[in-house]
């Protein structure tokens, strides 16, 4: 696409290694200083129509009847997007919570008078796959939401075992993936695995700065969309966007409310960067990254939360504070020696764990090893 | 508050001159680059601790009952929040129309079952006192809008006067201004005028790239919004974010919602380049390019939309294309020449006028002037 308008190099700063908003490539930063555009403008109109193209590529969907949206907004959004297109008051929804985001989810779904029935997995794992098929025999679900990874827990969900199920069991349930951290870094399947909505955000494994609600549905969750009576919300309604995001996608402008056009013009570039190489390679990337990481803090003795290798996350490590150092004194070194992460948020586990992100750019410009070896350091200090 | 990260000179490019996104300084684009910051961190907190307190003084308001927002979205967005939080079905609204937006308004207040009554101003005029008062005394409205500018007409209503009618008439009737094209460029008086919720957009008078939703509400319709029963949406719920304003506004960390972190970070920069002089000053430069410019474009034959000058909004204007000259082909040369223009979006006046943007930065950098020479320049070129 359209080259940043400037040659950057970020100054020197603190790496922001949390599970987002995550460090930004130079060429992205200098993408959110591009002079002023009309969203009417042939350069915004391109801009936008490549964007929504590559988000097609980026939710592996090739299907011409399925859309993508970036709206202004935070990832949150994107729950009142689901709740209040795709269901109505009243509606059943299943909710498979591996954590705080699933939960906060469930929650936004109640506000638009849907009933939720919350299968809660054990703390660290997912929820077992023959209690997801129960629940789908037993009642009849107008929806069913998985958080890819739950960045409480920095478990990652078993999307596309759940997904076979649902279409084994129930087909006209919707399947909604919470896809914020890990559309991008985790492989998600749109079209063969049959989601309906996916939703996510630009700070996170998009590698754009925090402002954008990206989703993604499907032909037959769009069609109830469009075919709804009565519309709950004026902001978020895809009565109003779907047209808009057509039109900017044919390369036409169009007009409901302004978009904000220096941030999708950083999604371009960051869009660039990541299809420099193929998604399934940008994956075995990052993977390799986390568990080099993850073997390193299992080779200080420090304790993953995630209960197997198997449901732990690639975007994220959620690390148990180990026995007789201080979290908050641990954190405060760390942070000393330039590396900000983020404390642990699972109700259950207070004040006991911390949560290191790396997410896209910081997997590539080496970030991780030099936290590593910050980590280690900090450890032997605390421990002297 | 913290510098831009960078001394920019942003690249030469065609002048946004519409009424909104505007051009922005030099010093909002670098600030859009700054490195990533974790949304908790202490330089986060610092800078939307700043923001929020001079958001404050922004709408004049002295009420440390009274409460600014920051949120990830569009104008719009402040729409959704007036009414989902605000108002209740079944309750009845009374809509000064002005233009394109006071009708969308209207229309968003019907989506959350809201009763409207609009009355509709002649084009290009404002809606009569009488005809204001009239309407308070024979219907009791919960909530009154005002667009203080609507940019479809370029005509500024008379916010003050409209709200001394309330509340003589009816004052437990809410005051709800659209002050998407005026805060930062037309006075408003929040506090002295009794003023209940005032909305706006960051690519506006604000000087900021696209993306952020700003408001601005009273201490008894934030009661009203944190007292209500049943919460109508998620993301825009004030119940949600409330505390998390008050909490980053007294410096401390809270979370609902990834804030835009860069774009806030350029909102506080702009917030400085605004508080550099008095806000009443500001008003005045803005006046005096507004009115230079007006007079320019009499004084080569054209006619203005408004009806009077007395109506006629600072931060744009809306001129009629003359007799005999082609629209489009007006519209092309000043993009030739590098000034982007809009054109005209009130349904009664297709094709027939065009709008030129002068809020904030290009009041500031001369920008009006070199458009109005190449305005003479290109009808001179078309009657050729």
């Amino acid at each position: 696409m359209s080259p940043p308008p400037f040659k950057y190099q970020q100054p020197k700063h603190k790496l922001t290694l949390i599970p987002g908003p995550i460090e930004f490539s130079n060429d992205v930063l200098a993408s959110m200083a591009t002079p002023s555009q009309a969203h009417t403008s042939p350069e915004f109109i391109a801009t936008f129509q490549y964007v929504l193209k590559r988000l097609r590529k980026l939710f592996k969907s090739s299907d011409p009847n399925s859309q993508g949206y970036v709206l202004s907004g935070s990832g949150t959004l994107g729950w009142d997007v689901a709740a209040a297109n795709l269901l109505v008051p009243g509606d059943k929804v299943l909710v498979l919570s591996t954590g705080f985001f699933s939960d906060s989810f469930a929650e936004a779904l109640k506000v638009y008078g849907i009933e939720v029935d919350v299968i809660t997995a054990k703390v660290g794992d997912v929820v077992p796959l023959d209690q997801v098929k129960d629940a789908l025999q037993k009642t009849k679900y107008a929806a069913i939401t998985i958080t890819h990874v739950d960045t409480s827990t920095s478990v990652v969900s078993d999307v596309e075992g759940v997904s076979k199920i649902v279409k084994e069991v129930s087909p006209n349930t919707l399947i909604i993936v919470d896809g914020v951290c890990s559309i991008g870094v985790e492989n998600l399947e749109f079209d063969k695995w049959g989601i309906d909505f996916a939703l996510t955000a630009s700070q996170k494994a998009i590698g754009v700065p925090a402002g954008l609600s990206i989703f993604y549905i499907s032909e037959r969750a769009l069609a109830k969309a469009l075919n709804r009576e009565k519309e709950t919300t004026f902001f978020a309604s895809l009565k109003r966007w779907t047209p808009i995001m057509k039109s900017y996608e044919a390369a036409k402008p169009a007009y409901f409310a302004t978009p904000a056009v220096q941030t999708i013009t950083a999604l371009s570039t960051s869009l660039d960067e990541i299809f420099s190489e193929s998604l399934d390679e940008r994956f075995a990337k990052q993977a390799q990254v986390s568990d080099k990481f993850k073997k390193t803090c299992k080779d200080l003795g420090l304790t993953i939360l995630p209960v197997d290798d198997k449901v732990a996350a690639h975007g994220l490590t959620a690390v148990y504070f180990p026995e007789g150092v201080d979290g908050p004194a641990l954190l405060k070194k760390l942070s000393e020696k330039g590396f900000v992460v983020a404390g642990g948020i699972h109700k259950a586990l207070p004040g006991k764990y911390f949560r290191v992100g790396h997410m896209g750019y910081s997997s590539y410009a080496g970030h991780l090893d030099a936290f590593a070896k910050a980590l280690e350091e900090s450890l032997k200090e605390l421990k002297q």
